[in-house]
């Protein structure tokens, strides 16, 4: 089973890694206050969104970093997903 | 009695399964903080809607999986659907 | 005395039925967290409404389902009907 | 004195009449949570407002019914006005 | 020293005066719950404002109702005034 | 160092002026509930900002009223400013 | 590894510095309430963007005043950056 975004979507997967603090504690990159990283799954077609032209400038493989109060979390076959709008992604990491 | 939805609207039926919690607990689909999988039964037939000229990109058999806070639950002949607005729908599940 | 609706709104007749819950209640349908079915009693002339081109797709005799948030209700000659704007119709029930 | 509306604006005058209550009490009609009757007193020249064209479709004399949460209580030469922008009209009663 | 609106402002001077209450109670008009009458003391030039024409309807002089919300006050010279913009003058009175 | 606004924006350098209460109070002219006074410092190119059209109607040295609840308040070499885009400015002063 | 922004988004780097209260209190740039100084590290393609045409005029290497509320935190490489939307960039300081 795949996952296929429609409009503007885009399926991302989290590039997990664990993070500690000053104090010690290791805490999950989800607990983080910060965007976080991800590697895009799969890229909708773009087309007319909401009555705008959108041309995505995603592809699969990319590793992005995303707005974090951005996307739905969805769980598809044990593995975790979060489909965002293109919009929400703030930059490419090159 | 069927149900025939008016614009950019699809009328979905959700694909109801248990899931165990890690602490042992079945959660029916509902209860989960998580966007649901459902199966499309009718598509509107989209044009301009609210201004904007929308065409329709999923069709009647489709699984797709739509943001959980969308939509509203319809009980017709005892069935339950949901009716979203296509771009409610995350993705198609293949 | 009739209302002729304004604009891209649609006079509606609830049609009222009772239910009985599984705890063997029963709740009339205002009373209920769902959608409720009505039957359009008149259909405003759409045209430009808010600055966008609205053609009517429901007509008078159709049983409708609407979201049940919208609306106003309006009582005339002791007969209460809710007053919508087309797009808070779902769906037609045929 | 008269009042010369802008815009989409329209000039109502509110309909009083009282209503008894199934237990009896007596209600004046702005006590009552339902849209009320009005008679157009008078009438903006439409054109573009907020960046859109607006045709006027009510006119002096009409009742209408319109949304009560809408429009600005005006009050002049002892009389008591409501105005509103014509998308508050809900309905014509003919 | 005088104030010269930009775009769609118009400069009201609010047109002050007592009204006794059915208690007794002497109000000043700007303590009541009602849109006030003040008098168009300047006119912006109108014209591309926030990305819509706007062609201004009143004129120096105009005695108009305004919504009571709007606006900012504004003290120059020791007297006050209304800035507001067309849109929320609701009417003239003639 | 000097600022340099994108836009349609305005750098502003209050006048800062005191004043006395009716009891007897001086107040600086920031603690107050009005529209302050303010000379215009350097002014963005306009162009197409926010897809629509700005022609900047204001130049450096005019005195300006803008609203108190806008703009961003920017502190360099020890001199503070307010950026406000020009929409918040209200009226120049002449 | 660099961060390449998407459409209309700057990638900053707020520039550092200590500033010391009246009361003597050392506070870093961070907890004041004021925008804040960046360097620009990295622009985006702008073109169009939520439906409307963006010309990017910031330059890597700029040094911009932006508005302390928008953006988002991104850590790379132990190295902090802000990324923002052009339109939140107040001022470039020359």
């Amino acid at each position: 089973m795949k996952l296929v975004p429609l409009g503007d979507r885009v399926v991302l997967k989290q590039t997990e890694k664990e993070e500690t603090t000053k104090s010690g504690i290791i805490l999950a990159a989800k607990a983080q206050e910060k965007p976080v990283t991800a590697e895009v799954i799969a890229v909708g077609p773009g087309g007319m969104v909401d009555g705008k032209e959108v041309t995505m400038q995603v592809k699969v493989g990319d590793q992005v970093i995303y707005s974090k109060y951005a996307g739905n979390e969805v769980k598809l076959d044990e593995e975790e997903y979060v489909i965002v709008k293109q919009s929400d992604i703030l930059a490419i990491v090159e």
